[in-house]
C-alpha cells in the first residue's frame, strides 16, 4: 500500500528507509496481522476473569453479548476523548480565571468583544463590567459545567438550536456536567452494570454531548485570551523549514503555550544568529498546536498526524515542543538520531527520552523563552550533512472563524449576512455543506481520502470547511487557495466563492476549503450551521450539512462525530471503526440513531464512494426542505 | 479445575449441568485460551490505528512501549474502578442533600452521631446546628469533592495520617477533585500523550486515592442515612432461601434502595401469604448491597459475586432486584430458565430481558413496594418441582463497622479502648492485622484462596479483617464465628478474640474474621489502621498491617489494591493483574512503589505462599518497630 501522497512525506521516507530509522508505517506494518476480535470491538478487558473474545452469539464469562462490549468500549472511546478536549478547555479557564485575578500577566484578555458575545449566550450581562471582572464570571460558569448539576452544562444548551436542546433532553441525554459525565460512563461500562448497548450508547452520547461543550469552550476562551481567528496567508508542508535558522515546533493541541511561544519567539532572533543561523528563530506548527498558532498568527504548518516523525527525519528541526495529545512517543526515537530536543512541558504528558520542563501559566513568557533557548543551543550540534528539507510547500489561506466567515459574508450582504449563503442553498449553487475533521490514519495513505473527497464534493458544488489534521492535509495539497476554488469548484460553489472573495476584498475566490481552526474548534462550523438554522427557522437535522472524517484515528475523533451524529447530521468515517462485531451497535448507529437525532453514521473506506453517499444524504435534506 | 469449594454451589452446578443451564464457569471454559496479549496488559486499543499487541522490546505503531501500554491500561482500570464508587457516593451525596432540604421523605438522618463526628472531621462545626443543617453542609462538602479545586479533596485529606497527607503532596498524587482525577487519567491515557510509565501509575495513584475519598465518603453517608452498623447474627448461604416465602433478592452495591426495601419487606407478608408463601416474604442479599442490609439489617447472605447466578438455579428465587456493579447479565439467561423476575432499577444499568422499575429517592417507599410486589406475582409461578435449595447455611456475626469495633475494646479499656489492640500487638499476640477484600474470580475454585490464606493467617496470630465478596466468602464457610476462632485462630489471637467477646458480653469469642461491610467499606479497615498509628505516633507504612485480595475481578478491586499500596500496606493480589508484559510496570508496582509510599504489591496465586508472604511482611514491619 503507498505510505503517503504528499511529496514531501515521500520524499522524506526514503531517507528513513535508506538509512533504517523507524517511522509509524514500519511500526504498523509489524503489527500485522491486527487482532481481528479489537478490529470488531468483541474484545473485553475490563475485569480480571477476562479477557473475553467473543463472536457472533458467544457470551463473555459474565454473560455480555457482543453488543454489549461492543458499545461499552465505544462509550469509553467516547470519554476517553471528552476527557482530552474538556481537560483542554479546563486548562484555559483557569488560565482565564488566573488572567482575570491578575495572576496570570501573560494572559491579557485580547478579544473583549469575544469576552461580551459568549457572557451575552451565557446570560451573563456584561453591562458596565470591566473585562477582567466579566472574564471572572465567564471562567467561574466554564468550571462550573465540569461538575455534575441540576441543569445542563451551559456550554451544550446554549450553543445549540432550541430544537436540539429538547431532542437532547427527551432523550435523557443532556449532561448536566462535564467531568461527571465521563465518571459516569467509566462507572456504567465497569464490571457488572450496564449491559444494554442501546442504554449504553445513549450515555456515549451524552458524554459525547459534553465532549461538544468542552471543545465549544476551549474555542471560546482561547478566543478571548488570544484573539478570533481571522483570515490570514501561510505556507504548510515540511518546506517551511529553514536551512539558515533554529526550526522549532510547537506540537501539540493546547494554545496556552505555543501562543506565548509565538509571540515571543522573534525575541530570541539575535540569539539564533549569533549561533549561526541567520535566518533567526523559524517557528512552525505540528498538528493542532500548529493549527493555533496558524490561524491567529500565520504560523506556517510543518506537518500533521501520522508525518509527525518525518519533520525530525528533515534533520533540520533544532526542537520540538510538546504539551498534549497525538504526540506520538516515536518522536523520541526519531529525535535520538537526530540533534533534535523533543521537549515535554505538561505533567500529564512525559516521554522517556524527552526534556521535560514544566509551563505554567505564571511564568509563560520565561518558560517559552527557555524553550526556544533550548531550540537555539541544539541547532549548535545540528550536522549540515543530515539536512534533508523536501521543497515542498503550498500557499494556504486560513483563519476562517465563524466571526471571519460572517464578516465575509457580511462584505455581500452588511444588513443581512448570513442571506446570501442561505439563497445560495436555497438556489442550489451550494448544494449543501461538509465539514471535514479528524486525523490522519496511518491505514489510509496519507492525506488521500481527504484529497479525493474534496475535489469530489466541490465538483458536486458542497461547500467545504475542514479543521484540524484534515486542514492540514488541504494545507499540504494547495486547497486552502482561490486557486484550487478555481480549479476545483463546480459552477455554482465557484460563483459563489468568487463573490464573496471579492467583495471581501480578496482581488479573487475564497480557498476551496475554508480552514476553520485545530480539531478543537469543530464547534465552530457547529456555530455556522446553529446560526443558518436559527435563520431558516429549522432545525439542524433537516440542514444539508454533514460532516467526514475520512482518515480519522483519536478517540477525540470518536467522540466529535458522535456529537455530530446527535446534533442531526449525517457523519462520515472513512476507517472502520471497532463497532462491525456488534450487530445491534452497528444498526443503532448508522440506521435507528436517525429516528432519535437526525444525524447518523456512514462507514464508507472508499474515498469516491464517501463522497457520493455525502451527496446523497445533503440532496435527501436538500428534497425535504423542497428546494 | 474444581470450581468451588463452597458445597452449596457444588449442589446447584450438578443442577446446572443436568438441565443444561450455562453458568459464569462454562462461559469462561468457552473462553479459553484466553488472548496472552491481553493476559500481559500488551494489547492497546486507544486508537483507530490499532489494536497493536506488543512483545518485549516491539513498539505499537505510535512507538509506545509495552510499558506504556500497560501502565495506561491499568490507570484507565483505576478510573473505571475509582468512577462506580465514587458514582455510588455521588448517589448517596444527593439523597443526604434531598433528606437535607426535606426532598427525601424515606431518607431521615439515622445516626446523627455519625453525622456529627464526619462533620468533626470535615471541620464543619456543629454546634447548635439541627441535624438537617449539618447534613446539608456535608452533602454539600460531599458534592464539592467531585470538582477540581485548588484543595485537597477533603475527604482524602481528612481520612488519613498527616503523614500520608505529606507524602502523597510531595509525590504529587494528592487529588483536588474526585470527578476530575478521574477525567485527567483518561486525558492523560489517550492517543499522544503520557507515555512515561512511571508518570502514569503516579496518576493511576492519584485516582486510585479518589478512589479511597469517594469510598470512605460512601461509607459515611451510608452510615449516616442508614445508621452505623452494630454486631449481628445472621445466616449465610444458599440455604438461607425458603421454600415457603417469597424469596427477593437485593443484589448491588448501593444501600440507596435495598436498606428501603429491607425496612419495608415485611409489610407484605400478608400479601405473600395470601398468594400461598405462610413465610411471607424473605428478604436476602447477593453481592454488596446485601453486605449493607446484613450489616445494618441481620438480612441473611445468599451469595456473592461469583455464584450469583446459582441463587436463581435453586428454583425458589421469585425476584432478584438490582442495581449497579457486579451483576453478571448472565442472570437475565438463566432467570429466564426459571419464573425468576430480575428487577433492574437504575438508569446507568439496564439488562436485555430484565424488567425496569426506576428507581427515585422521593418514591422510594413506593417503588420498594411495587418491586416486592414483583416477587409476590412471580412467586404465583414459581415450579415446586424445580425448587432445589440446598441444605448449606452458615451462622455469621457481622456488623463490626470501626465504630463497633471500637466499642468492643472499650469493653476492656473504656478509657483508652486502642490500648488493649495495641498492647497486644506488642507483646506479640496479635502479630498483625490482614483485611481481607476483593470479589470471587472464575479462575479461582471459588472461596478456596480466602479460606486457605484465613487459616494460615489466624493460625499466625494475625487479626482478620474482610469486606465485600471476601467477607461472604468467609460467612459461607463459618469463618465468622466465635467457633471458628476456637478452632483456627493461634493461642496469641484466641486469647485476645476471647477476652474481648466476653467483655462485650458475647459470652464467648469474637468471630475469627471480623465483617467490616460491603466492598466499598474498606476504609473502615483503613480508618482502623490511621487510629492505631496516629496512637503510635507513626504513619501507616510502618504499621504491621497488610491487605489482600485473594480472588480479585473488579476494576474496582485494582483501585482498592492501588490505594492500599500508596497508603503504605503490603497489598497482595491473588490473581495475575495484566501487567506482566511490562517489565518496569511489574517492578514499580512490586519493589520501587514501596521506597515511595511504603506499600507495596504481592502478587501470588498460591495461597499458602500467598499467606507465608504477607506473614514476612508482618514481620518486617514489626521488626522496623521493634517489636
Amino acid at each position: 500500500m503507498e505510505r503517503t501522497i504528499d511529496l514531501a512525506s515521500k520524499a522524506i521516507l526514503q531517507i528513513a528507509e535508506r538509512e533504517g530509522y523507524p517511522t509509524i508505517w514500519d511500526r504498523f506494518a509489524a503489527q500485522m496481522p491486527q487482532c481481528g476480535f479489537g478490529e470488531l470491538g468483541t474484545c473485553c478487558r475490563i475485569c480480571l476473569q477476562g479477557p473475553c473474545r467473543v463472536r457472533g452469539a458467544q457470551l463473555g464469562a459474565c454473560g455480555a453479548t457482543a453488543d454489549a462490549i461492543v458499545a461499552r468500549n465505544l462509550a469509553r472511546a467516547i470519554a476517553a476523548g471528552t476527557a482530552a478536549h474538556s481537560g483542554h478547555a479546563k486548562h484555559l479557564a483557569h488560565t482565564l480565571l488566573r488572567s482575570a485575578q491578575g495572576q496570570a500577566a501573560d494572559y491579557p484578555i485580547k478579544d473583549e468583544a469575544k469576552l461580551k458575545a459568549v457572557a451575552a449566550r451565557l446570560g451573563i450581562p456584561a453591562d458596565g463590567k470591566a473585562a477582567d471582572e466579566l472574564a471572572r464570571e465567564v471562567a467561574q460558569v466554564a468550571l462550573a459545567d465540569f461538575s455534575e448539576k441540576q441543569t445542563p452544562v451551559a456550554w451544550a444548551a446554549t450553543n445549540v438550536t432550541q430544537g436540539r436542546v429538547e431532542t437532547f433532553l427527551k432523550h435523557g441525554v443532556m449532561p448536566t456536567g462535564i467531568d461527571s459525565a465521563i465518571s459516569e460512563v467509566m462507572h456504567r461500562t465497569t464490571y457488572g452494570c450496564d449491559a444494554d448497548p442501546v442504554n449504553l450508547l445513549l450515555g456515549g452520547i451524552k458524554c459525547a454531548l459534553a465532549d461538544f461543550a468542552g471543545m465549544h469552550m476551549a474555542t471560546d476562551l482561547a478566543d478571548i485570551l488570544f484573539s478570533t481567528p481571522k483570515p490570514v496567508v501561510t505556507q504548510a508542508n515540511l518546506g517551511v523549514l529553514k536551512p539558515d535558522a533554529v526550526n522549532i515546533a510547537v506540537h501539540g493541541h493546547n494554545p496556552v503555550l505555543s501562543d506565548v511561544i509565538a509571540q515571543v519567539a522573534h525575541e530570541l532572533d539575535e540569539e539564533a544568529r549569533a549561533v549561526g543561523a541567520p535566518g533567526g528563530v523559524n517557528l512552525v506548527g505540528i498538528c493542532c498546536t500548529g493549527n493555533e498558532v496558524l490561524m491567529r498568527h500565520g504560523i506556517p504548518s510543518a506537518t500533521h498526524s501520522v508525518s509527525q516523525e518525518l519533520a525530525v527525519l528533515t534533520g533540520a528541526l533544532d526542537a520540538i515542543v510538546v504539551e498534549y495529545q497525538c504526540i506520538m512517543p516515536g518522536l523520541a526515537t526519531v529525535a535520538e538520531c537526530y540533534h533534535t530536543r523533543l521537549i515535554t512541558t505538561m505533567p500529564i504528558t512525559k516521554i522517556p527520552g524527552a526534556t521535560h520542563i514544566e509551563f505554567s501559566e505564571e511564568k509563560a513568557r520565561e518558560t517559552a523563552l527557555k524553550i526556544i533557548r533550548q531550540g537555539i543551543e541544539a541547532f549548535k550540534q545540528r550536522d549540515p550533512k543530515k539536512v534533508n528539507i523536501p521543497p515542498h510547500r503550498s500557499t494556504a489561506v486560513a483563519g476562517f472563524s465563524t466571526e471571519a466567515i460572517v464578516e465575509a459574508l457580511s462584505q455581500v450582504n452588511a444588513e443581512d449576512p448570513l442571506k446570501p449563503l442561505i439563497d445560495n442553498i436555497v438556489n442550489g449553487n451550494v448544494q449543501g455543506v461538509c465539514l471535514f475533521a479528524g486525523c490522519n490514519n496511518v491505514r489510509v495513505p496519507q492525506d488521500s481520502s481527504f484529497i479525493a473527497m474534496a475535489k469530489e464534493l466541490a465538483s458536486k458544488n458542497v461547500l467545504l470547511l475542514a479543521t484540524g489534521c484534515g486542514a492540514g492535509a488541504f494545507a499540504r495539497h494547495g486547497l486552502l487557495t482561490g486557486d484550487a476554488t478555481s480549479e476545483y469548484a463546480g459552477d455554482g460553489l465557484k460563483a459563489v466563492l468568487t463573490a464573496v472573495g471579492q467583495a471581501a476584498g480578496l482581488g479573487g475566490p475564497l480557498p476551496l476549503v475554508l480552514h476553520m481552526g485545530s480539531c478543537v474548534d469543530n464547534t465552530r462550523a457547529a456555530d455556522v450551521a446553529v446560526a443558518v438554522a436559527n435563520k431558516l427557522g429549522v432545525d439542524l437535522d433537516r440542514l444539508p450539512v454533514v460532516a467526514s472524517a475520512p482518515e480519522a484515528t483519536t478517540e477525540k475523533a470518536i467522540a466529535i462525530g458522535t456529537w455530530a451524529v446527535a446534533a442531526g447530521l449525517p457523519t462520515h468515517v472513512g476507517v472502520v471503526p471497532p463497532v462491525l462485531g456488534g450487530p445491534a451497535v452497528a444498526k443503532v448507529l448508522t440506521e435507528d440513531v436517525k429516528s432519535l437525532f437526525g444525524g447518523y453514521f456512514i462507514v464508507e473506506t472508499d474515498p469516491v464512494m464517501a463522497a457520493e453517499k455525502l451527496v446523497g444524504a445533503i440532496e435527501e435534506r436538500r428534497r425535504g426542505l423542497a428546494i
